[in-house]
């Protein structure tokens, strides 16, 4: 297909770099930046602009992977060249694109993807959602091109993953932002607790999170979770996290693996 | 070295079988429960026994991997054979064994470790601290032997650690459970949330948390946030920890990558 990226950020290099290597065309990529234009551009062998009166509506599909509040309004310029347009926000409702036009889709990368670390992209689960049932079979071949995990959500299902992906991915790297900075204090390496990290992540990979929870507050060790608490006396924002995420990990446990 | 096992349950059992792959002869095996020594020693190559009456005194080390609030009472009963004795708790002082005899270390593996789950045991950091130095030096040795992360570490140090891994994978543990039940009351699977958590661990394997942390709290996008407690809003105790992370993420990053 030919292929128009609309954004340079994160998300728009890792998808324009997988199209790119599945075969697909690049025909052009868009930023406000012609900088941050030319330099993605320049790596999928595409055409960079800075100004959306350039696009060349040659193309076979506009992909907007732009900040969320900036969807509609570039969606509404691109209508016009009546082609396919879709963005790949988890949080927009498919119908940012929708109300301007039914040639609308979703293309939702559930991954986090910084521009200066490679992922396997075949990997990478791809949430997708047509305005009709043709457009969503036409993405979800186009998706299959480049994941091996394709799925088909819809808008509120889309934004529950958004808000999972918070718990499961922001909210646990500031925890391992915690133990790291309580190492640091204390003269001691994060190298130390690489090996953990990556095994309770590897742990789930095949288990679920329930089946494989450990430490005080699941087998309810009141003398550690105090001993704990009590070396956070100097630390009282530290010590709300542990109090709150202990007592919910105790009630979950007593309501057999339950939340709320 | 020849090397006897005190208790049976998951760092016993992978313990055990690390010592027994280096080469290490493994004595006996005791447990409370013989079916529990039974099977590990077994495993091992070793005698199994239930009464500490039985130690054959024909050893090196002991190495007791019990409870927490057990291992004082063992390490009393296991002083008259004169043998070095080291317990493999986090959250213990060097002293609960240093007090019977000075022929006292500590052996604690940061990992977290199943019976039917196996690791790399040579990736496992292994935490070392000796009465004196020449124990430190033997217990590194030995150490040594099983994996290629070997620290000393002091019991101060150690309870850090603890403490740390507590936020590192119990707690991003229990945050995967959250965003699993999350997918599941809106008929979505834990898979779709897998490659997610491995790359977030994966991330931290070669960056600091704070350099690749990301989500709405860290780019304080205000109408994201105030979306995802209004999706959780018939959850009083998700929303209580959604707001709450959310906050010290805001507050950290604005304090420059500082906690507290």
């Amino acid at each position: 297909m030919r292929i128009t990226i609309i954004g340079s950020g994160n998300v728009a290099t890792h998808l324009a770099a997988a199209f790119k290597n599945a075969g697909h065309r690049i025909a052009q990529v868009y930023s406000r930046d012609m900088h941050n234009a030319s330099l993605l551009a320049y790596h999928v062998g595409a055409e960079a602009i800075d100004d959306l009166d350039q696009i060349n509506p040659e193309t076979d599909i506009f992909i907007i992977s732009v900040k969320d509040d900036v969807i509609k309004s570039i969606a509404e310029a691109l209508t016009k060249h009546g082609k396919l347009i879709v963005h790949t926000s988890g949080a927009t409702d498919l119908q940012a694109i929708s109300a301007f036009t039914n040639n609308a889709g979703v293309f939702y990368p559930l991954q986090t993807l910084s521009k200066n670390k490679e992922v396997d992209f075949f990997t990478v689960p791809l949430c997708i959602e047509g305005a009709d049932d043709n457009i969503t079979r036409q993405l979800v071949e186009l998706a299959q091109t480049v994941s091996n995990n394709v799925y088909r959500v819809n808008s509120e299902q889309r934004k529950i993953l958004h808000l999972a992906a918070v718990f499961a991915c922001n909210f646990p790297n500031y925890l391992y932002n915690i133990a790291q900075q309580l190492l640091a204090e204390h003269d001691m390496g994060f190298e130390m607790l690489r090996p953990l990290i990556l095994e309770t992540a590897q742990k789930v990979q095949t288990h679920l999170p329930a089946e494989v929870q450990t430490g005080p507050a699941v087998r309810n060790d009141e003398n550690t979770m105090a001993a704990h608490l009590q070396m956070l006396n100097n630390e009282p924002d530290l010590k709300a996290i542990y109090s709150l995420l202990s007592q919910e990990i105790i009630k979950n446990n007593n309501a057999g693996h339950g939340h709320g």
